[in-house]
């Protein structure tokens, strides 16, 4: 028998089977329960898409219906919740802050039964309703502003703006807005989803798997990316100054954040569509700097490498889009979670089914047998 | 090429190259850096063991006492991580309160450079003195009492003590408590570690990864075993109903929780040297109900079992030792994540040695080409 041999990363090797989504990253396809994304995309909503993730299937007009009303019923957050989030330091990244909300929650609610599937969905709904209330809170309480309740009977993206500005947003906005949550549910088995599924291996509930979940996307390699893109974009200063800044950073062998995927060989599916509804967002609301300079870098880099799969993925629009509907660059990753939550959930819920705990090997590359030297003969 | 084939749970398939610890399960060897547990628990100390395991050797008397101080320095928590604390409900569990207690932690702290080892090394000790004081302030404050600071110039197991009930330990007291911390310090590649290397290889920063790793202990199926022990032990009602309670259990095919372990098919060696220290525990102390149930147990268990290589692990008499030092039974899962916090951040700055993020594969099971019917028409 040979020793097994590490794949960094666990690279092609399969942690688990799902039924969830499907990616063809050579095709340029990622479909959620069977449908392509970009049908979704044109013509669900991020409610349906929920539905979709959790249950396997479309629902019934009427199913849609409960499912909206149970995940608006679930939409507000404990005053104890609130002073918690009122009582955090100002200083600090919105994701730590969404950590605590999610620990805070959990303080606040029924215990949930992991092996029974019902006290399970209720905490997954839950979850799935109050995140982006938690997010809206947090930016809301840094500001200086008070919780505003959301407003009842609306969707979550709708629910969210309102939450966050204090005024209902445009219908634009809204669709906008509810269509990223949509590109954003699911993605297979990232590292965030794997996460929450080796954590969820031990048992643990569903508020804890999310926050793991959380951790594991605030990370710079994962969730932090189009924060960066947009940190690059501004950096360039302008339209004009492209060409020369894009020529420095080949000369000097960087890598242009927002561009290339590693399951993607060509244009992240998600990021055709984003494209798409950024150009109907900008043209209703005017052009920035900022979109125009993302316009240009495109054209630049897809002219240099577009031959060789290195195309915009979904961060290098979503970024731009984010800041134009009035969302601080810190909130970015937040919403990322907020869209992802249900998919960590579907498959906390999936590895539920037939579960294992997840105890990989290690290959041992230190020494054995030390000799223990008493302290005062060590030198 | 044949498909790759799915293994649950990942058992055997190596998730990292890794010096840290090294476990013979059939042997029943535990070994931090290439010394025995059993040396380790004799001879070291929780401070020594954590230097030994971030480090890679013994340090010298001089390198020891710079780093209990460096500890020591960094024990105390900040007024605003006091006040969240407070604000807290008093229900929930612990854990989501350590939760809480670390994202608000890393909120306080300048941001870490996961990229420079020393910004790391700096939130790694920090984490590792703090969490003890996070732990043993979410008690007091449960129950009505204010923060305690930690006293100047203490080791860990007598700050905890100290801060937890509000008086100096007995020195067998504080013994048996920093050795248990011993024990638990590293165990290779278990569920929380490995979730602690998958959120880390996002470079996401020590606090987030400590916190996530936390979520994972949280799990019955993990760390949550001690507790459950304690819970059984209660249930038998006393040392005289042992034998008929463990021929009921037998009989109805249900599992004697403290019996046996994934990786060690003979005693678990932790097990051996914390039954060793309980005996001194309760001899200097006086014996209790509980802890006269648990021998008679283990008799009738290793009687039964003990052929095919169920023994008692380290579990088994955790919980026991937890009481008779005063500890609340909910806050023996924290403890558990107090000790470990060493071992799972060892392995976060060794994966980012030479890190690549984790991103497996899935074996798709769902459908393909679902086809898109318009709400109205679905039925």
């Amino acid at each position: 028998m040979t020793d097994p041999v590490l794949v960094p990363g666990l690279a092609g090797i399969p942690a688990a089977k799902s039924s969830i989504s499907f990616i063809d990253g050579t095709a340029g396809i990622l479909a959620y329960r069977g449908h392509r994304i970009e049908v979704l995309a044109e013509h669900s909503n991020y409610e349906e898409t929920c539905f979709l993730i959790l249950e396997g299937r479309l629902p019934t007009a009427a199913e849609l219906e409960t499912f909206r009303g149970d995940l608006a019923a679930r939409r507000g957050i404990e005053p104890a919740v609130v002073q918690t989030l009122s009582s955090l330091p100002k200083t600090g990244h919105p994701m730590n802050g969404l950590q605590v909300g999610l620990a805070t929650l959990a303080m606040t609610q029924p215990k949930v039964d992991v092996k029974d599937p019902a006290s399970v969905r209720e905490a997954v709904l839950r979850l799935i309703a109050a995140t982006p209330t938690l997010i809206a809170t947090l930016e809301r309480l840094r500001r200086g502003d008070d919780y505003l309740p959301p407003t009842e009977g609306s969707n979550t993206a709708e629910a969210f703006l309102y939450m966050l500005n204090g005024e209902a947003p445009s219908a634009i906005a809204e669709r906008t807005l509810d269509c990223c949550f949509v590109l954003h549910a699911e993605h297979t088995m990232n590292a965030s989803t794997f996460a929450a599924r080796v954590v969820g291996s031990t048992e643990s509930g569903p508020y804890t798997v999310a926050s793991s979940a959380v951790g594991a996307l605030y990370g710079p390699l994962h969730g932090g990316a189009n924060e960066r893109v947009l940190q690059a974009l501004e950096s360039i200063g302008g339209c004009e100054q492209v060409a020369e800044w894009y020529a420095a950073k080949r000369e000097s062998g960087g890598k242009v954040m927002g561009f290339g995927h590693r399951v993607y060989k060509t244009k992240d599916p998600r990021a055709h569509t984003l494209q798409r509804l950024a150009g109907e967002l900008f043209d209703a609301h005017g052009s920035t700097p900022i979109y125009d300079t993302a316009l240009e870098l495109e054209k630049a880099v897809v002219a240099d490498l577009g031959g060789r799969g290195i195309h915009p993925n979904v961060d290098f629009f979503s970024g731009i889009v984010y800041q134009k509907l009035g969302i601080p660059t810190d909130a970015f990753t937040p919403i990322f979670a907020l869209a992802r939550m249900v998919g960590w959930l579907a498959h906390y819920e999936e590895q539920h089914q037939d579960n294992r705990l997840f105890r990989p090997a290690q290959i041992y590359s230190g020494v054995h047998d030390a000799t223990w030297v008493p302290i005062d003969e060590r030198g």
